[in-house]
């Protein structure tokens, strides 16, 4: 029988998150700090309408683009919130999550070969999803003594003839990174020169704790090369429910719903109404996660300063992305030997690309006792590893 | 500015079946015998196992490829149903309705140029999904004559040293046709001398009328070559739940996966709870529901014979398919002219391929006394067509 595959599928890697659960739930006593998704359970409220939409029989198919309600109350929240200024009916989809949006728009925009810049460290779909929509990926490798920012420099030099797109993934994941407005005007300003779109995905947009967030489609020039990408999985605790949208110029918009149209039909409708409640009446909810996680941060910045771990701070998303250099080990080993010895289950830097050798990613979505626990850990195992240093 | 848009996918038309609801939604007193979703609410018990699921909390991502013991119990109900055995941690995964798994099978097998065989009139999606996968679609126009459905010979006739795969939809969306065993065998033997796959989108499975319907995973030697997709959006009218499912051998389900978890992440996490509980208990609803579907199909029938209407018998899904060609006339123009002088809206046979000229798509997913007042507007229509005609 013939090889029923696709070559360049084949060769896609796996996630590299996935390796370390594995081991962890045939663990007892494990703790996590692993998991990129809020721990709260999504706010009552929201999942008191989404049980009242199916008390009231609403489980059939809603229109392709996404309820009508929904996108209105988007179009509402994107003004009040980053002063952005989208037409729900022709300028906006409601989509299977974050993720589904990153996939339709690399496939509604990109010709075979055309470059993909992806700033690296980064959300591991990104590589996949351009290699998927036959581009070819170039990656960005930020460095810690700039915060892991992106700066217009380094932009410009990765620039080809092929360039087409670039994907800005801030607030980031997995260093916490974000981006200011003087950041994004001088990025914005290489993008209009080069005649570039932007994909930027502003999944953690609320979860900023300096200043509020500014999304690049703000910045003058923008909005028509940008295609703006968020969801409810983050700021509303809403993972399982699968809902994002995506906001770009009409023409764009346009060639992705018939993507979705055709692949996936419509959004999970439970989820769609739910998200009307989570949009119009959670700012309170929205705003006490995040305060909630800012403590966290700032406990975790604070024990990773007592420890002599070196760290910047970051100022967005739920991660750090303390510097393991000076125990001499790859991210890997530290990680392994970490969830070996003392059950703590962190992911290697690596896994969000090459340049993240020698960091990890250490979630806060748990809970200040569960993250004080998992911290004595990692203190008694860096104070062993230091002790062996010393000693040899 | 640049063109932002990749040439391939502005290329592919937007589903012809849109156009029709958009007028219907303008229109007060219309009636549609249009969409093809099930007019029954989602069963009670499965609405409540999900809000119970809300209740609890369970808001969070499941694994990439589904909750575990969904799929123990989807392996349970192949087996039960349809004499079809696998295994469920490594031959399954769940979806994004069948859509999806559509979309991702098509994604993983595919390399550019290869050909896929689609039997028309079929579903609206497996060509350009085809094109976005970078295959080439080649039609099989099924016959009137032979109640559409497909041979041996036909297939034979239609492979190419570049065909790859071949796309079963049966039951079938919009004839209503279906495949008995030794029709599927003859098929099976084509597929396996020609070193084939098959992609069969058995959706409608729980939807025949005449004999249990046979899948082509369980003639001898097809296993293996087959991608089985299916879902609880017909049988269990949970089209708005978006869930279905894809079964095959493990190193192509291993690729599905990839994609899957990196363009989707997983499916919804409260339709996955519900599933179980669909899956699990709700065969006597499936079946009150077909038994439904199945009076609704014998009503159709015989008010099409009273009226002189063309119509071969359907035996599975919840279509009719008659001729109109006595009328002179293109589906487009009957489907038209029939929308805005009887405000009853029905599908142009055009829709779901070229070889659907001078047929209509009517679906009974409505209720008895719906479907009584849409037939007897057409059978008005109809009248004065003839009258028409004969008077000209």
């Amino acid at each position: 029988m013939r090889n029923p595959l696709n070559s360049r599928i084949v060769d896609i890697e796996p996630s590299g998150i996935r390796k370390f659960f594995d081991i962890v739930s045939e663990m007892t006593d494990a703790i996590s700090l692993g998991v990129g998704e809020p721990d709260f359970d999504t706010p009552w409220r929201v999942r008191d309408e989404a049980i009242y939409s199916l008390e009231q029989g609403r489980t059939f198919y809603t229109s392709n683009a996404g309820l009508k309600e929904l996108k209105v109350e988007i179009a509402k929240y994107l003004v009040r919130r980053f002063e952005l200024e989208y037409d729900p009916y022709e300028e906006m989809l409601i989509t299977v999550g974050g993720s589904e949006a990153i996939d339709i728009a690399l496939r509604a925009m990109l010709e075979p070969g055309d470059e993909v810049l992806i700033p690296q460290p980064s959300f591991v779909c990104y590589v996949p999803c351009t290699i998927m929509a036959n581009g070819t990926p170039v990656t960005i490798d930020l460095k810690e003594e700039n915060d892991f920012r992106l700066t217009a420099k380094e932009l410009e030099e990765h620039i080809t003839d092929k360039t087409k797109v670039i994907i800005l993934p801030f607030p980031n994941n997995p260093t916490g990174a974000v981006l200011e407005k003087e950041e994004l005007e001088a990025i914005a300003k290489v993008v209009i020169d080069h005649d570039l779109f932007v994909l930027s995905d502003e999944i953690y947009s609320e979860l900023t704790y300096l200043d509020k967030h500014v999304s690049i489609a703000s910045i003058p020039g923008m909005r028509e090369r940008t295609v703006l990408i968020n969801g409810f999985s983050k700021s509303h605790a809403m993972t399982g429910w699968r809902l994002g949208y995506a906001c770009a110029p009409k023409i764009i918009i346009e060639q992705m719903l018939k993507i979705h149209q055709y692949a996936i039909m419509c959004a999970p409708t439970t989820s769609q109404y739910a998200a009307v409640t989570a949009i119009r009446d959670c700012d309170r909810e929205v705003s006490d996660m995040r305060e909630e996680y800012n403590d966290r941060r700032r406990y975790l910045m604070h024990r990773f300063k007592e420890m002599g771990v070196k760290c910047f701070e970051p100022f967005g998303a739920f991660y750090m992305f303390p510097s393991i250099k000076e125990f001499g080990m790859t991210s890997d080993e530290f990680a392994t030997r970490l969830l070996k010895t003392k059950k703590v289950a962190v992911v290697p830097g690596t896994a969000f690309g090459a340049c993240g050798e020698g960091f990890l990613r250490i979630s806060y979505a748990y809970s200040l006792s569960n993250l004080k626990e998992a911290l004595d850990r990692i203190e008694e195992f860096i104070n062993e590893l230091r002790a062996e240093q010393s000693g040899s």
